[in-house]
């Protein structure tokens, strides 16, 4: 059993691509974050929801959450609009900061894609196919895979 | 809108459960992981599924994933087994490493969750009333509360 045979389909996103677009993908799909890939296809980054959400909450109320007790839910409008405007790669951390990309070849074996997650603490990997993205491999199937009598 | 009117049901488990029951409900609910609580039932922490990986790759693997290449089917299962005769606390990195338990009042704005998650960077945020736990909250979920025309 090798990581393509098991990658499952998942939605990209451009550095490009607006950042509401994004934001509400992750929202409408209930997903753990998407994917970013440059111009080219080729998968270059994880963003996670809860990087999307340091986007949506002004600064000040992050360091002290109680301020966030006086916001209404007008606020929270005035908080998608946060969004509106930026892009993609704007909500990424800069490059020399980003987490290791948690990526593995089709070809790899279920216990490898275990060992890469494993070691980046990574709830998702990124299965490539000549520099493409195939698909990902979130965490809970890797353990339904290696677990017997599960899936 | 509060944190206790969206907070989702979740599945716990305590320190003293089987190591593999709990990787078995990450896996067979494709969970990003689960809560742990204490005699209690108060919560603890968070035990995310990549933790859990990490305790069916062995060691040397997770060093050099290449060795990976060489384990066959059978292999797999002998994984599973190092899971067996394990306590979930025995797969918790010891309390001075644990990260800090995401974790709000039942009364906490849905913009204030936002702010702790965003801060914790966490995917799971737990919901408490009366140091008991309430459910949880999870980023995209936040996400679709906070974008209008999601949810």
């Amino acid at each position: 059993m090798l990581a393509r045979d098991v990658a499952e389909e998942y939605p990209v996103v451009r550095g490009d691509d607006g950042a509401l677009e994004a934001a509400e993908m992750i929202a409408a799909r209930r997903l753990p974050g998407v994917v970013v890939v440059d111009a080219a296809g080729r998968p270059v980054t994880v963003l996670p929801g809860p990087e999307v959400l340091r986007f949506l909450v002004p600064p000040y109320v992050q360091e002290d959450a109680s301020l966030a007790r006086v916001f209404d839910e007008r606020t929270a409008d005035r908080c998608a609009a946060r969004l509106r405007d930026r892009r993609v790669k704007e909500l990424l951390p800069p490059e020399d900061e980003r987490r290791e990309l948690p990526e593995v070849d089709g070809d790899a074996t279920v216990i490898e894609c275990a060992a890469v997650m494993a070691r980046l603490r990574s709830p998702l990997l990124v299965v490539s196919d000549d520099d493409h993205i195939t698909g990902v491999i979130t965490a809970s199937r890797l353990l339904a895979l290696l677990l017997p009598g599960v899936d």
